[in-house]
């Protein structure tokens, strides 16, 4: 209780400034802050201040060595969990899997979820003030990195008086996360959940992911970054989520769910105002529904930065090879393929595990049999579960 | 020598009007043309008149039964051979497959290739003039579709003399057209090769087309389509050829020509104008060529009409069912699918060979062993010669 306690206090105590947000349409979902003055960039340079948004449940022990850090995908919050609403995954993301009792347990542990630096939903990012102009820094924030995010992070857990984590755990962008972490800060690692990530993109997700920011920075609206938050690049954000979205399904899942069938509704429009001539086909309409839904909820500018953190990273970079990064690991990990992904290919997820394995590494590999894709981290509870349950 | 006389005369002799076309940037090949008046419609309604560009190679014989018609894919064009540059692939789509002594023997066969309704290489489409209003057409154009096309073909040949095709020979939208005269016109097609081409898009493919016609729609200089030749849409047209690129290639392929390579060249422009912030990949500068490439050499909204004609496909439109379609067929068929197509998965090509074969067909089922995705009916030419010895 002392520990927890502390912790309530802490983190209402804000030596350095807050970096103000602008207004954004988007619902931020309530969380705690955590300013500090200054992070050295991966790329050069100093940046700052940095605020950390985060959320956290459970109670830090006095060691403070039992705190799990949940590590979020691309358009991700820091709500993985609601207490209020346990088994709602339109509330908080990774329901299922937290509180107390499950998989991650909130009565056992001390569990932190933070928003990336460079997103939109609490932490410091493109649509923050910039403190010396007075605007938003839009295309003047600087590149991010993943080793960035995760040096951010890592500077939150310290002020929470975190002295080791349990567990660091995320998929997607958030498995790059869990990797760096295990990477750059062993010591302070024990186990390491790898998920639908690997040590670097293929050539064709950094492909879709360009495509995606060339339909944002396209859109007029844009501004070069500099649109007014009601009034951005709605239509290119728009297909760009559209986009992801089928990267993040497969053909078999859209096949099941979609097949050829015709649109339910007319109702819904098309990013541009103009559907295609000829019958509108029902996975048309779920996508239109998917732009929509996440331009009410995203920046434009967050995307463009962390999609690109996410096409940067290479687990290797400043080491002298990937072996040499790889073998820096003292986690026991975690490394969680899913078979019909084709952003992070299932192949490429389980030859990282080997490799860490042929390095000495202790890594298992478990393999999710979904045909839903890359988002199966984010559906298949039952085998998410077992999986984590080999951790 | 009679039948050859006889068609370059006729080709010359154009008794309907011709749409004009608006001057176009694009480079259209050298053709002939033949104008008629009025076609009906499978979406309903008449339409015309409609020109029908094309090439031919070799000669017609007396009985009118060595003809073979090349069906063009997407952003094709009618010059699929070129006897001047007969190795050339740039030249000419097909040039490896088709000449003297060559798997497409034009000194055997008289070959044709007609570019497609609704496209932008000399037959009538969005961008020819509508003779009512003087304007082109725009998106006032109608929804044609696989079946019009192959219609539109259909009278082509009747007027060039040939009672018989020996062979119709097509990949990708292509394949979708030569599945159709096998099923529209069972009694004119001897032989059929339908490659890299389905009974059906998947919903995946459907949703990428979409994704690229919004590209394309939410480009402020698309106008509704009633752009200037000279200032179209050419960020959207960009950003939906990069996408494609993705599409017709692998996950393999691009990893074996790009990986994570930096880009060699800082000059070719993003289609926004605007590339990401970061290091620039060196698949990104690949896609951003490709896209202003593309920009240069077609019409915007022949590609959101021809990529439509490509999602409505379904062989079975207007029949009962579709083994009532298959059932239909008469010619030796020939399937050919590609390993890494993800576009028109081999697994689907050889399950349309294999209800053809369980109806009572002569279908017989080829895989093309290779990386390259789609694109592979353009670039396998030993597996396609190998391929198409079988039909």
């Amino acid at each position: 209780m002392v520990a927890q306690i502390k912790h309530s206090i802490s983190v209402h105590t804000q030596t350095q400034p807050t970096t103000e947000r602008r207004p954004l349409r988007l619902l931020v979902p309530a969380h705690q802050s955590y300013t500090f003055d200054s992070l050295p960039l991966q790329r050069g340079g100093e940046f700052g201040p940095v605020t950390q948004a985060y959320e956290t449940w459970g109670t830090l022990n006095a060691a403070g060595d039992n705190a799990i850090l949940i590590t979020h995908a691309l358009t991700g919050n820091t709500h993985a969990h609601d207490a209020a609403y346990p088994d709602d995954t339109k509330v908080a993301w990774w329901n299922p899997l937290i509180g107390p009792g499950k998989t991650i347990d909130t009565s056992r542990y001390f569990v932190i979820c933070a928003n990336i630096l460079s997103g939109c939903y609490g932490s410091t990012g493109p649509s923050s003030l910039d403190l010396r102009t007075g605007k938003p820094y839009g295309m003047r924030f600087p590149v991010v990195t993943i080793r960035d995010i995760v040096r951010a992070q890592h500077r939150l857990i310290a002020h929470l008086g975190v002295r080791q984590l349990a567990l660091v755990i995320g998929g997607s962008i958030g498995g790059q996360q869990a990797l760096e972490w295990a990477v750059t800060y062993p010591e302070l690692v024990r186990k390491v959940a790898v998920i639908a990530a690997t040590a670097s993109l293929t050539a064709q997700a950094v492909a879709f992911s360009e495509v995606q920011r060339q339909a944002i920075m396209a859109d007029p609206h844009w501004q070069g970054g500099d649109y007014e938050p009601e009034n951005g690049p709605e239509a290119g954000l728009s297909i760009a989520r559209m986009l992801a979205m089928i990267t993040y399904q497969s053909e078999e899942s859209m096949e099941m769910r979609f097949a050829r069938n015709a649109a339910r509704s007319q109702d819904i429009p098309a990013p541009s105002g103009s559907p295609t001539p000829g019958e509108r086909f029902d996975v048309e309409s779920y996508l239109y529904y998917q732009g929509s839904s996440l331009v009410r909820r995203f920046d434009a500018n967050s995307y463009l930065y962390i999609s690109r953190a996410m096409d940067l990273y290479d687990v290797s970079e400043g080491y002298p090879s990937l072996e040499a990064a790889l073998r820096r690991l003292r986690s026991k990990a975690l490394f969680v393929g899913i078979r019909s992904d084709f952003l992070f290919p299932a192949a490429r997820v389980r030859q990282l595990a080997d490799q860490v394995r042929t390095l000495g590494g202790d890594a298992a590999y478990v393999e999710l049999d979904s045909p839903h894709g890359h988002d199966a981290f984010l559906k298949e509870w039952e085998q998410m579960t077992a999986a984590l349950n080999k951790l």
